[in-house]
């Protein structure tokens, strides 16, 4: 799909590899709607991208009548839309048990869960109605492209990350599904798996941390650029016959034990 | 770890697979004690194998109270507990969007993932505790064991499965995390992604679908008989050195994608 | 890294796959050396591509002599090498044991594996040398960057393909223990597995056969354009953080037994 | 299959995982014809099981002739045959590029692939073919059962091990398209993943590297024992329903670059 003059939701698109995308996708001519709970963050990417191009809508990817209002939003200003990058989510750290006998608040592993998977479904069941019902194919080929992002934690998840790597491989497994399904309505649909980048999600560990996890990444032997993200959501629009894959994107990192 | 003696909990042991899984981890002198929402096939069962090696307890796996008042139960009965098979799940199958428009509800997604995926890591979390608490290893090096069970289509599933295969894979994804963290608690975890297995789940399928679905499977060119189900889950039990692995249990089936 | 100005030798690139990627690479201003067997084809894109930029060396991939040759002729036109796109390759279809009881000649097994994946290896070894010995690194982090390029038959081979699944699987295995080892000489490695592309490999079959090999394909529901390979190829060199990953480019194709 | 009063032939049955797998087997009942390039331990291994139910053949696996020939001592021996156990494997630790400049040698590369892989498969399409031929059907539904042997190193390779991965990645590739094949001679095939075990291949390491092995390996925190490898091979064949998987064996470790 070409990217000039189509409209892109990214959720999560106030912070980190969401908001990297969204200025990405921005600058190669999209209109971009955002959809995060960060309002101060989004009212910012709006002003930085410009209004008649940019629009943002708080909004709690887990709540059905939340998006629903959104996207209403959506379509009122821009008319149409051709694709979803789907960034928003959340991590958590939790032993199962920890060594003080601690058990792992189910809660909390629902809420990763809640937002990681089940939000990112809700999101795009919604606009693969509203894409499904828009006419005209828009290229020659495609009316559609999703794209969501999932962890290489989803597949060597370390000590801590049940909760996290359960909601991210949850959103590996359903690609090839909802890819099979996507064929008739003509969208194609790929996941991102990043491993680990620079963006506020991560920047809060010590110097120390950041070195070591510099150390254990391959090649090259630094985290990743949000741009070396929104980079690779560019190429997953633009080459058509890439559909229901996953994509690591880690400098050939592999997740040990620790 | 030995069989003889041990106390298993097995979650939908009223039904299908777990039923099976319950009857041959009995004869082979294990201790059952099924968690499950059908009381009337539970109670069938505990009178099949005897009351006084198996015990049935009324439980939705995804209600945190249940399934610790359950686990009360199960201590006071069978003093100490070895391990989990978790059968309890359910399947659905319902398009993201239907060609009438009909969208999928998220209440029937998060249905989904809220009993295979997260009532299965709140009843192993509850007993991993339980488990590290209980003082002596009961054989030479291991104190626990647990398996899941995912789905094959967990890795490809087909158009209807968004939501199945999304909570089978975010099984699926959770096992290595899990194994590396019950390694200090000496409890092993692993998952079998079953393919088609004569169950209650599939036996309500039309003869002509029974048929279609025998010949896409290679070899043995039939369904799953839960006694293979059954008899992969000793192995596991057993096998001291498998840990953190999906075992595809399919007659070499791959699904296609309808 | 950046394409403009770089030389990328390209094996296999007089016909299908290798081709293309010569054309697309070249129009973006890289220097272009082709390692193929087939002289006529080979000359031919020299005149197509201009042999200012081009060069075609008759070789074959398998024999170290014949590579070593290859490559100092390449080094004194073009005086640096800075990545290997891996196309020659060959295809096979023999069942082990058909049902007249013939046997898949061990030779047959032995050539396949020889080109597809020893081949492979023999090329990027010794370019892998030249690259390290090369002083300066050419962009600010990146020496060197290959592409090898495997099948989806590596994942799910059909039936005939044990051959051609095995030399395919095995440059998936290889991908990321190179991909580990090149990162001190700042190099990167990535493997492309196609579904099935519009080739002369593919293009003998009978009009019958394509039509049911597009209806295999959820979307876009025709082969693969070898242009979109080579556009994938453009992003693998010019994305930085993409290392050690196989990326499947099939358009949500999964081969069934047949 | 029953084991029971079944033949089984086992390359690499004179050392480490194959012996023991003869032992394992044997102990269960089963005639075992021992490939391997052994003599010495071979005629102990028929000393130690008894001559009448053991054979030993002294063949190297990647040729054709010797394999045949070897073939017919077994069918005058014990008449049928029933599976086989693809122990025979050489392995090798050898960086592309070393730092001093030394390139990883073709041959050494190729004599990896040659035994590993393609002597793999050379004893499969010879046994395929003999078992096709045998009239009736042993048990109720199956004729024969292979297994190979790949390594976790099929999927996460260490620096050094770019040949030993490629040939273990090759026989885990063609173990669904044999799978398939041999689905119409009612034979199944799968293969085991070890990770690393008490074996002579280990064993001539130091103290020091076997400690640190042994502690990257979650739990059990050892390596392998070849009874438990073993007692998997047993499983295989005996629970019919396995069929064109490849089971990781390994403690859940997984292999990080060094
Ligand atoms: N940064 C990494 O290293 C890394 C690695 C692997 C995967 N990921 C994944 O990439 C995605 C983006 O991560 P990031 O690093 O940019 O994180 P981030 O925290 O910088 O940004 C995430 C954004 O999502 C928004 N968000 C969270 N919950 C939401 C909800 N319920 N509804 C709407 N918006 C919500 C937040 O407000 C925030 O703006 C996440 O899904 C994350 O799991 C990140
Ligand atoms: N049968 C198959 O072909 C097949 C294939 C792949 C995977 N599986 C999986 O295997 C498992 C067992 O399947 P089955 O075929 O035996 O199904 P089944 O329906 O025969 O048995 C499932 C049992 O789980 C119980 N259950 C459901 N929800 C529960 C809850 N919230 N709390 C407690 N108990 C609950 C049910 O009462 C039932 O007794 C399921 O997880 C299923 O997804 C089955
Ligand atoms: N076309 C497809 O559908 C498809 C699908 C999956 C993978 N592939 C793979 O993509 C690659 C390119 O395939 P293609 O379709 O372009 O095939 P092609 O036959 O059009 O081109 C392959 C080229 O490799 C050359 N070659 C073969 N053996 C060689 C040797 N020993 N030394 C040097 N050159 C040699 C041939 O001369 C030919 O020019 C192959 O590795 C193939 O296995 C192709
Ligand atoms: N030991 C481990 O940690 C480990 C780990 C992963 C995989 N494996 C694999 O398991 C298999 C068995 O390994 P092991 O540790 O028992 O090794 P081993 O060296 O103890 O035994 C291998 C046997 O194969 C025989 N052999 C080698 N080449 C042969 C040939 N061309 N023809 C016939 N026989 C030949 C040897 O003579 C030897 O008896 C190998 O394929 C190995 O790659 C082993």
């Amino acid at each position: 799909m070409k990217i000039n003059g189509k409209t892109f939701i990214v959720t999560g698109g106030a912070s980190g590899l969401g908001l990297e995308t969204s200025r990405h996708l921005s600058s190669l001519g999209a209109n971009i709607f955002i959809m995060d709970m960060n309002e101060e963050n989004g009212r910012k990417v709006v002003e930085e991208l410009g209004s008649d191009k940019t629009m943002f809508s708080s909004v709690d990817i887990t709540l059905e009548d939340s998006v629903k209002l959104s996207l209403e939003h959506c379509l009122k200003k821009f008319k149409e839309i051709h694709g979803v990058i789907n960034c928003a989510g959340i991590a958590a750290a939790m032993r199962v048990v920890k060594r003080d006998g601690e058990i792992h608040p189910l809660d909390l592993f629902t809420r990763v869960v809640m937002v990681n998977l089940i939000g990112t479904f809700n999101v795009i069941r919604l606009v693969a109605d509203i894409i499904n019902k828009q006419n005209k194919s828009n290229d020659e080929e495609e009316k559609g492209v999703f794209i969501m992002t999932a962890s290489i934690a989803a597949f060597e998840g370390q000590v801590g990350q049940s909760a996290y790597s359960a909601s991210k491989s949850g959103v590996v497994g359903m690609t090839l599904p909802m890819a099979r399904e996507f064929a008739t309505l003509k969208i194609r649909i790929n996941t991102i798996a990043p491993g680990t980048f620079e963006t506020p999600m991560i920047g809060m560990l010590p110097q120390t941390a950041i070195k070591s996890i510099n150390d254990s990444i391959p090649f090259p032997s630094r985290m990743g650029k949000p741009k070396e993200y929104a980079f690779l959501c560019q190429h997953l629009i633009e080459n058509t016959y890439i559909n229901g894959e996953v994509i690591r994107l880690d400098g050939a990192l592999r997740l040990s034990k620790l």
